[in-house]
């Protein structure tokens, strides 16, 4: 089968590389002419609403799927006219908007950080009385590693805050005093089955995904999972699905969700029987999932700005490189590595070299 | 960096798909159009000896290496005096031939089957009565999958097999009585250094493997060990190598080594922590070698003439698919699938039904 990937970034390629195995063919769409995943499919280059490439996308496939959520609805409902398209563009809709994806939080009963939509100044400035400082301002729409999103720390922001972000729709959050991050990435195939991956707990820099560890925490496994599954049974989800909780006290408070394969579930490739990116596809074609069990522990390290020597990181033990073919640039995503082992002490203590490593990286100390 | 594969079938293909993670590029050559791997790859479609075509191939990359071995000498001299070739010409000229292969492995002092050089009738009756019966008449080149060989059962078989047979130049090699085949996957690196992984156990059907199963024989483990590291010792050997055994009672007789991943190391890319094929990458890159280590229980079932319906094999927990993207054919390998697991009696209880599924396959039984 030929399957169409919107978007042709380093989650698409995954996708694919998990893909061809399973002898699927893939084409993607994607704006920019060199997005790294064409360098291992064939790439049609257009914006992702251009009406006669998504005729073209719809065309050579038998089923689409996204690596980026943030495509306008207009076209999502445009190929979903012309060829099968997972997961379901109503979920699309609901996934790219903050609003809307609270009140989904909401309707389910699943706790999230209090908010007001917010769309002048003025409403601002209630919101922000309502709920206290710090709180923070994010646009409903096409924020993603920290951008589209501002602190206020006390009343003497909102204006200046306001300049940066006023004019689109926007939502304020009660700031939550979190222990720390953590993400599920749950899969849920055409029939309804389920399955879902070991929680991950997330590391962040500069509002950039940096570690992800998968968690053998039993406490919030399961409280994770029934939020998963509440939220995929209501939407008819197809594919994987990955949502961002906090861990405040006992409880996990949800933060946001993205209808696709997830930076977070990266450490899947190498630390679980079957990877998120093989198990989106067995999803959205409709063939049985497989096994999400973790594979010991596993820790994911992104590279952001620029890669390490191959060399240097091929040489630490039971360690994985991922070059996403991408030039460097500050801030962006370039490359990850995955520690995978039995040993928890020994994975600890790489898993402390390889965010040395990224780190050195990220401020550009090395060749 | 960008390298070049000579032959882009499965196993170029394999090699391609765990080289995009490490940011690696690819360029094939193959005589056939419609090669499996030019599907996830760019593809020179020429003859193995075209010059212009060797030309192109050396200048489009930075290091060439080969899934296929049976490259005309002149070719890969060619070719090594244009761009980094590995394994060593020299090499390949060797593992071309089952006389230079038996001769190389009689100068280490490695158990071989008594064999004799046949080049015309005469001398084959006389090989014959000098080895006994029954016994193997094979072309020194270009064999593979059973072909190229014919047994003599006695006397009144030679002038019916050397009508097959004869023209070239051939080896007489006397019948080993064996209790299993196992083979051996090692790699070695730019530096030296070396990577064995557990032994495989194989089971042929018609010539062609049928079933290899991870095996953790401690008393063969570190014989085949020894004889891989003095083969490639040797021969300077750069990249993977496989070497095939006949186990006879307590000892290893060495039948003959491929320069070049191998079939019986494909249930490495879920039931090793490196695969074969990532390992083959490093090692012609100059990287540190990965892991060898197994994870647990493997063993590889591969599907020859037509696949099995991919939701069936997909539904089999810890099981994993390998579609090569090539047509059904008789007698033609066009994908695999690997039972990776802790629990030894779950793996043999899958790998049965994988085997039914795959003689159901050759049989033509299924849709």
């Amino acid at each position: 089968m030929t399957v169409g990937i919107v978007g042709a970034g380093q989650l698409g390629r995954m996708v694919a590389l998990a893909g061809y195995p399973l002898g699927q063919r893939f084409v993607f769409l994607d704006p920019a002419a060199d997005a790294c995943a064409g360098q291992i499919g064939p790439l049609i280059n257009a914006p992702y609403d251009d009406e006669a490439a998504l005729a073209e996308l719809a065309q050579r496939t038998e089923v689409v799927t996204f690596e980026f959520e943030n495509v306008p609805s207009h076209a999502v409902e445009s190929l979903a006219r012309q060829v099968l398209v997972y997961p379901l563009p109503d979920t699309l809709e609901i996934a790219q908007d903050r609003l809307h994806e609270k009140q989904l939080f909401g309707e389910l009963g699943i706790a999230t950080a209090s908010y007001e939509a917010v769309d002048s100044l003025e409403e601002l400035r209630t919101a922000a009385d309502n709920l206290g400082y710090p709180a923070l301002l994010k646009t409903r729409r096409l924020g993603y590693d920290g951008k589209g999103q501002s602190l206020l720390r006390g009343a003497s922001d909102v204006e200046a805050v306001w300049n940066t972000l006023g004019g689109v729709p926007l939502i304020l959050e009660a700031f939550v005093d979190f222990e720390r991050e953590l993400s599920l990435v749950a899969a849920r195939s055409r029939d309804g089955t389920m399955a879902c991956y070991p929680l991950s707990e997330n590391e962040h820099r500069g509002g950039i995904l940096r570690v992800s560890k998968s968690c053998h925490d039993v406490r919030f496994q399961a409280a994770g999972e029934a939020i998963a599954e509440a939220v995929m049974r209501r939407l008819d989800y197809v594919g994987v699905l990955a949502i961002e909780f906090f861990q405040s006290g006992e409880e996990l408070i949800a933060n946001e969700m993205a209808p696709r394969v997830h930076n977070s579930g990266h450490w899947t490739i190498e630390g679980a029987e079957t990877s998120q990116f093989e198990n989106h596809l067995r999803a959205i074609l409709g063939l049985p999932l497989g096994s999400t069990a973790a594979r010991g522990c596993a820790a994911m390290v992104n590279f952001v700005g620029r890669l390490p020597d191959i060399a240097t990181v091929t040489a630490l033990p039971h360690v994985h490189f991922h070059d996403y073919g991408k030039a460097p640039r500050a801030g962006r995503k370039v490359g990850h590595a995955t520690i995978a082992c039995t040993d928890p002490k020994h994975a600890d203590e790489v898993l402390t070299r390889l965010v040395a490593l990224s780190d050195a990286c990220s401020r550009g100390e090395l060749e």
